[in-house]
């Protein structure tokens, strides 16, 4: 029905007789003629009939907004004066001959060119107009490129694509399972996947040597920041190997599509140890686009006369840190009440500061609140400590380790943007040697990553002292989101079973829940190891775009609904009977 | 951790020092010197160790089947006596110098080697171990290889991969849904999708003009028929198309998967009109390398003193046929026999028969019990039309159309199958011209394909006589399997209206359920089309497996339930009061 594509045309086309079908994305009327720009997914271009056409020109004048034609016309270069540089077709036009209306169209509900002008309801119940913006659009096509690009490195690599189940069994990840109730063994449910996790190992098991997927996963959790109930993985797995081939196999993965669709060259991967990371930027995925650091000066203050804080430098569940701001005796007082707000948001009291006026003028030349509760050995260590200069200013968290960390790993991001501190684009990162459990207020451990992750230490010293054990966990950080992470697995089943024993997992329910997995193991399981990427956030880094909603064609709204299908929705009573299951009534 | 994969190793890697992982397949003592088959995914090598290399030998001597081991040694020439044309790597061998084991393996429940000595149940329960098998492996690396060739061929005549979600309303495939039920919204159901169907017509909506996805569909069916309760198709759309368009794209796509991976050229895709295959061939699906048809000759025996011939010859919804098989006087009273129990399968009550045992001697010539109720000139009239030789046998046919196509198009196939007389490997075919509407038992109409096909005539006409309107709808059979199906899509609302009104389906009902697509045509929906695979019967097709649980990694047992996992499972009564919904009890 076409012979081009619109956006396609360029003077090259000149004097050619083209046909081409889409959408009157503008119609004007300007001398007697009508201009009509015509929309296609490549892209816009100018269509002209003037009244000698007389047949396509009254079609034309009869055409509004969205109505999808077929135009038949000849391209002419534009005069020099009436170019449009910003338009990929502006040098040239069609001159209309023939116009074939294929659809009508109502007046959309919100203007597709004007993002900001509906809210985000609105436009997801029109998602197929939403979709329709050409800045959309090139974002799910860039998906798509990536997505082939990953599969092109994989299998280069000699991966294999194997789909592994949706209907599956509920899966030990953490979150909440979607449930799928079974109408063959009633009473009975299926599980939709957290991640493809347990069947990769066992394809592992089977011999399959490398395995990936684009495995769709589910999380049943509540939706803050930015999660989807559905969401997509670059999934993968491989036989003998350690942690080294698994991140020089992904780390060459990631190159090759940001080379590939960003004409990027991805700086070195540096490698970090989780303590390390936590120490100096308080966070396990830190972005290094950041030079700012926090310093440990709890040593300083153990002993100060000030319990905020004398009381976390004596605890040992807490941490009393600065984080020196180059230049920041211009952070105003109403800026610093700003952050102070920010930071409470992570559980943090308060935001003490020091602004360092003039360095060589001792405690005179230092403006801070706090001044008065601190010793001049305390002030003069954190000055020297924080290496701080004439016109720097230090923020500081003292508390439990987890709200300093949050905090000021938050602060540290904020300020590094507010002040344009931001080196380079991309700073993508290792982060290693992660803990093995994490302790719960209960006292009790959990997997950080998960249960299968390989301990580097023996089963015995495993169980003797979970909290020292670290694990073969990797993340991939990239600009302070984790793009990827993975570990070297479990593949004997006495070290699976001591870390279900260090999770307190009985040996009962380790059989009930994990049984096939042991079982896998017993039977010849090879050292294996994996990493599985989120697909949603790494277009959404790569593109730009703010949320992963914007690179998923029908997302959920955060009560986990969906305004254009209005799912979910009630059924009949009799699908409820087929499955056994009823609805509790006023619950 | 290895230099080679086993498989790999050939003549020419004669002298190499090699570091091999894998599975001891086999291990032989013989004349004092240890043989081990080790395997891996790229096939299997033997390593010999022989009492010289003292400790390698040593750990050699304790290895069992299936442990796993890592292996030092040095590629050599076998003698010529002793190699192996069976084997790829059969011309040389590896002399182990070195053995680290990886893992042990207790006994597996059953040979690896063998397929026919374990039951499907525990072959799926330690589906890892049958994963094991090389011949089943290849099939997945078939399929991963067949997946990524259909993408190629897809994504260079511009189609775009998009995801579209697993978690929806339910859909109007007609089959029943799975559904998942919600919990931030209680008494609320997610359905999963058994096709992307409106999805993808709505990313035409949404100008994506080419979209495809390899995507994971659902169907809770009683699984008779080789049928899973997760499928996988492979699913496209384009716009501003007509059937041809479709057809030339999916008939390139399928050319070059088989060009590319069978070496196979496929002969031309004829097309034929659904009437035409349900005339000669009693199945919407025919089979075209067996050269047996269908000869109707109700119009001959419309007046035969003989009710199970005159009866259906009268009947508007009944059919008398004939089958002719060449040299068919060799069948023996015993497979005549067979066949009869064959086709009552199907609903034919009796299966009568003509052996033309010499022509030329007229109604002496021909042995059947039933030619004592045919006239003289009804059975002169079969004979002609069926174009019958001295040594052919005729079988009828005579019933509800229905029950004839499907008896006679049954026997067809498989007395073609008996007699050998099936012709070349490869026999596509296009079915067109559907009939829109099929009419159930109690008169309504059901769409043949699904509510969302364009049918050839009008409004008007569609709901005048729905009975008479055909579709343009296509499907691609490939020796007697149904590849897959489309159609052009209705693109304006008033058709899509005219079509529910067809089916009885009410405005209100229509509004509910696909209100968002009513709605989505309004607003500049273009004219479309696409097509649907199933990935796992063609994989099956091309791989020559019988079952498409051969090519599904972890496939489900008749009852949709996973002897690995486990699942369904019961699942806390926590979890179901989470989601507002409680098992029935004693139903």
């Amino acid at each position: 029905m076409r012979s081009h594509y619109c956006g396609d045309l360029r003077a090259a086309h000149d004097g050619e007789q083209v046909t081409l079908c889409g959408w009157v994305h503008r119609r004007r009327d300007h001398g007697g003629v009508i201009f009509l720009d015509l929309r296609d997914r490549a892209g816009l271009v100018q269509v002209v009939f003037d009244p000698d056409t007389q047949d396509a020109f009254a079609r034309a004048d009869k055409v509004r907004s969205e109505y999808v034609v077929q135009v038949q016309g000849r391209v002419r270069l534009r005069d020099e004066a009436v170019r449009n540089s910003r338009m990929a077709t502006g040098d040239i036009e069609v001159l209309g001959t023939g116009l074939t209306l294929l659809n009508t169209s109502e007046t959309p509900p919100f203007e597709l060119d004007e993002r900001t002008a509906a809210g985000e309801e609105v436009r997801l119940k029109y998602r197929y107009l939403d979709l329709r913006r050409p800045e959309v659009q090139a974002n799910f096509r860039f998906r798509s490129r990536l997505t082939a690009a990953v599969r092109r490195a994989l299998e280069a690599q000699g991966f294999m694509d194997v789909e592994t189940p949706i209907l599956t069994k509920a899966t030990p990840e953490g979150a909440r399972d979607y449930l799928v109730p079974s109408r063959t063994h009633p009473g009975s449910f299926f599980a939709l996947p957290q991640s493809p996790q347990l069947f990769k190992q066992l394809l592992m098991v089977a011999g399959f040597d490398r395995y990936y997927q684009i495995a769709k996963c589910f999380r049943d959790e509540d939706l803050r920041a930015d999660r989807q109930p559905e969401f997509t993985q670059i999934d993968l797995e491989a036989s003998f190997v350690d942690e080294n081939d698994i991140m020089a196999i992904t780390e060459s993965m990631v190159r090759d599509v940001f080379a590939e669709l960003l004409n990027v060259t991805l700086p070195e991967f540096p490698r970090m140890p989780f303590s390390e990371a936590m120490r100096r930027f308080g966070s396990d995925k830190p972005d290094l686009r950041i030079p700012l650091e926090l310093v440990d000066i709890g040593d300083l203050l153990a002993n100060v006369d000030f319990k905020v804080f004398s009381g976390p430098a004596n605890d040992p569940a807490g941490r009393v840190a600065a984080l020196r701001v180059p230049g920041g005796c211009e952070i105003s007082r109403k800026e610093i009440d700003d952050y102070t707000k920010f930071v409470s948001i992570y559980g943090a009291k308060g935001l003490a500061y020091i602004k360092v006026n003039d360095l060589a003028a001792g405690n005179d030349g230092l403006q801070s609140p706090i001044l008065k509760f601190l010793t001049d050995d305390a002030i003069q260590g954190i000055l020297e400590r924080t290496g701080a200069a004439t016109g720097d200013l230090i923020f500081f968290g003292a508390d439990k380790a987890k709200i300093v960390n949050e905090a000021l790993g938050a602060l540290r991001i904020r300020v590094g943007h507010d002040r344009g501190l931001v080196q380079g684009d991309w700073a993508p990162l290792w982060v290693v040697d992660f803990p093995m459990f994490e302790q719960d207020d209960d006292g009790s451990w959990a997997a950080l990553h998960h249960p299968f992750t390989k301990p580097s230490c023996t089963p015995e010293e495993l169980v003797a002292n979970p909290g020292a054990a670290l694990s073969r966990a990797y993340d991939m950080v990239l600009n302070g989101t984790e793009l990827g992470g993975g570990s070297i697995r479990i593949h004997e089943p006495t070290m699976q079973r001591a870390v279900f024993k260090a999770l307190g997992i009985s040996d009962e329910e380790a059989e009930e829940k994990f049984g096939f997995l042991l079982d896998a193991l017993k039977f010849g399981a090879p050292p294996h190891g994996g990493l599985a990427f989120g697909l949603d956030r790494m277009v959404m880094l790569m593109t730009g775009c703010e949320s992963i909603r914007d690179v998923i064609a029908f997302p959920k709204t955060q009560t986990a609904a969906c305004p254009l299908t209005q799912a979910p929705a009630e059924v009949s009573s009799r699908q409820l009977r087929e499955l056994g299951i009823a609805v509790r009534k006023g619950e």
